[in-house]
């Protein structure tokens, strides 16, 4: 983890970044359930969940969720910051013993009509599991500082 | 926690419902950087950040994410499930010692083009700290059960 | 969770509930022994365990105890307190992947001698495994206060 | 922690022992919370405790009963195992930063109507905060091996 | 646990202790993962070991270190403090589920020269697996006060 | 974090590198006693810190190595593994609140006289606090493989 200055001029759509892996064990949906207080039968109930559809017990959204942008956590850019997510969508489930990779890829950049100081970078991120399939997409907005002020509308 | 079934029909613009309120202590940061493995400064190191303008520790965003979204964690309803989340804006630092509270209001009703035995539900999430500042909003998606089939078109 | 005012006189003999259910994960124990500072071979040594008669890891009798207490915690009744717990037995061991619901009814209640405003309820806690065998039954002991005040003799 | 064999006999009345101090901090709150799935306000809401009474968070009662047993957990007998407690009170709260001790003194040994070759042995626990204030009591029953089969008769 | 007072002089070489044991879990690993920010594919990615000589995930290094040099900690001598280790070994990997005991032997005894009120002794500390082979191997250096100063020379 | 591999041959003595701070919370001392059982009073008891030369509770050593360490762990080297540490001291203490951040320098590269395909590297780390006073030091020894074999003569 270092320190690495980087403009919102710098940013190029196109851009894409992959992690290594992660398994989800049951650990982390237990320490997850603790910390958020949901203990729905879904993710912690390993009897109730034979009588379901999914079968098996399923990890937090909120967990993938978080632990998926935890892994894109790289190099601090100390001009940007987490403006938040757009479009978060649950595709499958993650289940106890699922090993999680991410890709994160620049998809966009926009003017923030409010900071013409400052530029949107739209990121793209993707959690595939070991079968290679997506289970939770989303955009992380960042909020980047441009090296020259635009000339935006504000709107 | 109980079971409540609950169709689409059922829920009702307007419709809200506000937590109990819970600190967002020092231990919920230090397992939330564990548990997603983000280490960076901002959350966890209490000299450098007296150096920079927010001057205190900042909890992540997705531990807030995760605790607001938990805190609305009530009865289950077996007819719904949790299809993502919208426009998630971080939109004031949450602290260490900072306590929060959850609103989260029914706030649009939308069929499924695709499932019409199903609609979406958004439920707007606005988490507010000690001050009554809102500090992060988020729209969680819920896709629910018909109880009568809907004449949707598929768009 | 939400605050709900019940008076002693409220209360039946007889009124009961039942959780859904929580298996009792390794995580569990990890963290049961970490926070307790008990570290007996029943509990965390899976090889010295197959050499005693109960065969595999028993989960810590206080882990049971606070978890069956913990997922009786419903809505809070701010007229109420939790005086203490009787004649707590540990019937059955609790096995890593065992699954517990736990039932509690309204068994018994009691003048306070001491405190002619408030009165005792006691409430039959049982906890049970995924094959119906109770593993640990407790006594919980409320002071309630009452909506008009006893008269009670002191003994 | 070693293995010590000790027979019923072998406990005498009046025997007690003081473990050292342990502080309860506020990550032992938040772990505990989060084990049991407690999170009533007087444990984790620092602003609305303001309001109350008791003014500052309480540690949950099963905390310093898992605790406060946990600390008495010493070398290990063989022959004896936890058959449950008595009469467990919580006399008065215990804050985030008290420190606890705990004395335990074997108070009373009887026959098992039922099992002629143990013995109960009921143990004295008094955990007592840093001001010398006990907080909690309970009788811990060990159920023990008897050096020599009792002529007890079944009740 | 216990404060049981003990000079420099009456350490005597060749003793030696043997712990109980302690079953390595997957929890470990993800809280030692959490503790530490460590989250190398060799201790967390299920997937990517399999492709690897060692087959399955391996703990960290430092987590067999903590948890073998914790079981050590039995009774407390105020006159010892822990003044470091010398040449840590990690001989064998640690595999979850692998279960570890350790033995601590007296191994030297020696003057320090630049304190004499104290001496230091070194414990040889052996890690061993469920199989006897031994996993880690550390020398465990105590600074401990002398009954009598000793005369030695200021190298 | 990134896989880069990397010859014994490519690293040259003098090469440093320092991380970012991190500071030692309440919540990894009780953590940290949590996995390894080390629950000694110079680390958990508030209290009886007071009476002690060093005032306050102390971080346990095996954390602060575990951390340090830890904070090290930055690309893979798939051609080094972790061979050893040698000569850890405990400089000072580390106190709950203090802030610490580490330089890694290599320091001495050796022959392996075993195994010609590698050789050693060894790193010298140093744990600094947020008073720039050094509170632990170690070598750390990995194990690296060579680009060519070399001539070693194995003593």
């Amino acid at each position: 983890m270092k320190i690495v200055s980087r403009h919102f001029e710098e940013y190029e759509i196109g851009e894409t970044r992959t992690t290594l892996g992660r398994t989800i064990t049951e650990a982390d949906v237990v320490l997850h359930a603790g910390q958020t207080g949901d203990f729905y039968p879904h993710h912690i109930d390993a009897e109730w969940v034979k009588t379901q559809p999914f079968g098996r017990r399923i990890a937090h959204g909120t967990l993938i969720l978080s632990v998926g942008v935890g892994m894109t956590a790289g190099d601090i850019n100390p001009l940007a910051f987490s403006y938040g997510y757009d479009r978060i969508r649950f595709v499958r489930p993650v289940h106890i013993g699922d090993t999680i990779t991410v890709t994160a890829t620049i998809a966009a950049k926009r003017d923030d009509p409010k900071r013409p100081a400052q530029g949107f970078v739209d990121e793209e991120v993707a959690v595939t599991n070991q079968h290679g399939d997506v289970v939770l997409v989303l955009t992380h907005v960042y909020s980047i500082e441009r090296a020259e002020v635009a000339d935006v509308a504000d709107s």
